[in-house]
């Protein structure tokens, strides 16, 4: 007998219907003879919908408030099916995130998971009773209501999983699995049976939206094997996330990926002294926000241009924050770019391969696409390009490692 | 400086621009000098939507998860309210049911209050926040969300107003106060502007629905001055709820109330010996269903007819168990009529004015309007009468004690 945890997302509880076909799922589980723990998203389009009411009353909204507000959305998923459940005769319970005892720090709306307690999932558990789990949400110190940012449910349901010490985390999405690249500009796009979290947390950070990339790095901390598949299909087949293996090994390029939700903010003219780079990084880190690349050229009469990148709805905060050291250390000016796209290519094998980035720069240069920004780690290579080229750019990736499904 | 309890209901929550009037009302009353906290309900038509859903997934829900579920609409107006303040510059923060510290009993549905901490509120308060509190709910001793019925945000409002020795209570609706009958009725009903306690409970539990019967027994048990007026109007007029006094004595009668919600359960031949009304209602007490009027026929050659009435949505529930009884006493059938309606007069006057039932007797008979049942207590006289009735009754009795405004 396994202990599985399934999480379903937003489009598979979005409505009374699906959350009757989700009961029935989680019945087959226990049926097939594994004992289940459910973690669920908020129906698809509430969370949107919350945000709205949020911005119609104040236009930045206070986030303890917004943390409430919208964790209202699992609260009501998690009841809907425990009723179900419960109206097929099987004995669950709803626990919120608070009841689970997950507790965050104090980040408001993309709160982090400090601590898992479970105790009443595992008295559930004990009872023979479904544990039906609020996922995105927790509560910090005070006892105050935090989220866990967008995809935090994921997030919820491998913490979950760790903490439960369960077999496995099966994360029930509208796509049956990881892809070698979105199939939406790629029709030929192969789903993969298997990757490893290295390559799974690169693709999430650089966009594959199929995974939040904290549930990734729960996974390989806890090493929870981590399957991720359809809850629209009836085939048990999916990606499974899990320990990198010599197979993996053998594949130079796993996926290709892009983000559109970056924005470039450039400093020009800036004094080369040491001590700038940590003053505006630093400040930038204090607001909570994330920079991904950076990109320094090389100085000329001790004045530099500074190259970064944020998440693009931070963008206006950052090149508010950067505008102000720019009048303190007498650079001349901020610039920023929004129209941007980061293509990436993903892979293990990298490392033992050489020649893969020259051929993912040959290929763009190819295209006529030109490279803005680089940035690498061992098993990605990320290129900033003009946003209007990102099919092109993803399409010619995808052909050049040969990644697709033999027509 | 007075320390206010401002309760809005649904219509006054009822929408972004609904909620910013709210905000508005609660700031004026800031600047006239006053301390205030904030009890809110869902949404209009909020609950109602939650139901839907409910009973899509399941015709009976089970009752502990769907106050998890209900128990989302206030945190989402709560959540709305204290952004829309912050939006104007005052500090203001969000309290649920679990973090007033509002522990009731374990009856889901309609929890009973226990007990009120309100220590974060006093805290908020004495950091000069506004708190602002979600109504309708509280946590039982298992730390699972609890509701406290319809209206049951009425009773948050007097029940913390008691717990923070607050100078007064105001419950914000869409009428502008309590009125000798239902304006809709007759349109010659005028508004009362002081009520006791003790009538506005008959009231209440008569069917005027402008507050919820525990919250005006949580007010007389503790004292608290309760001010029902409309958030649709500036006129800050409206109806005290308070403790009786000379004046109101003055007047015999003090409203005409009615209440179409019940039914009629009638055991015919029963065997006239001891324990078997103890029997009978103590099972129903058991499924915590509200027996409201009993009736029992003199005994004829041993066997006697009792009749009952219930709340009509507890009617086919009092029945099963009615019949399972019958079958084992031996009495002959059971008659469910689900086509009432009670109507009352009330008024703490009675108790001093003799007459007053044969004036309310005589009207009706005088219409062609049969009684079916008649309780009494020293401030009401109630009559059972057919639905189709209602209107008529309710005209003519109002017009019997000389109750509409001069014309």
């Amino acid at each position: 007998m396994a202990l599985i945890v399934q999480k379903y997302g937003g489009t598979s509880v979005a409505s009374p219907e699906r959350i009757q076909a989700v009961a029935e799922r989680v019945i087959r589980t226990r049926k097939a003879g594994d004992q289940v723990v459910v973690v669920l998203s908020a129906m698809s389009g509430e969370t949107d919908r919350l945000l709205a009411l949020a911005h119609r009353v104040s236009p930045k909204p206070d986030e303890r408030e917004l943390d409430l507000l919208l964790s209202t959305g699992e609260r009501v998923t998690i009841a809907l099916l425990a009723m179900a459940l419960r109206e097929r005769g099987y004995a669950a319970r709803s626990f919120t995130g608070r009841q689970v005892g997950i507790v965050t720090d104090d980040v408001h709306t993309r709160a982090r998971i400090e601590r898992v307690a479970a105790d009443r999932v595992r008295d559930a558990l004990a009872e023979d009773v479904i544990p039906v789990v609020a996922g995105f949400q927790g509560i910090n110190e005070k006892s105050d209501v935090t989220t866990l940012g967008r995809g935090g449910s994921d997030t919820t349901a491998v913490a979950l999983a760790a903490a439960l010490k369960a077999d496995r985390c099966d994360i029930y999405t509208d796509v049956d699995g990881v892809y070698t690249t979105d199939p939406n500009i790629v029709p030929t796009a192969s789903r993969l049976d298997k990757i490893s979290y290295e390559e799974m947390l690169e693709m999430a950070s650089l966009g594959a939206k199929v995974l939040q990339t904290r549930s990734v790095e729960f996974a390989m901390k806890y090493l929870v094997p981590v399957r991720v598949l359809s809850s629209f299909t009836d085939a048990p087949t999916g990606t499974l996330v899990t320990k990198e293996d010599r197979d993996m090994e053998q594949v130079v390029v796993s996926g290709v990926t892009y983000d559109r939700n970056q924005a470039k903010i450039t400093l020009l003219g800036v004094p080369d002294r040491p001590g700038i780079a940590a003053r505006l990084f630093g400040g930038i880190a204090k607001e909570d926000i994330i920079v991904d690349m950076i990109i320094q050229n090389i100085s000329q009469e001790g004045l530099t241009d500074i190259s970064f990148t944020v998440p693009r709805a931070d963008a206006k905060k950052a090149v508010s924050l950067v505008s102000t050291l720019v009048r303190e250390i007498g650079a001349n000016d901020v610039q920023l770019t929004e129209d941007i796209a980061k293509v990436s290519i993903v892979g293990v094998g990298m490392r033992s391969h050489s020649g893969v980035a020259a051929t993912m720069f040959e290929t763009l240069a190819r295209e006529g696409i030109n490279i803005m920004m680089i940035s690498t780690s061992e098993i990605k290579i990320s290129c900033v390009v003009d946003a209007k080229y990102t099919e092109l750019a993803v399409r010619a990736l995808h052909e050049a490692f040969e990644l697709g499904t033999p027509a």
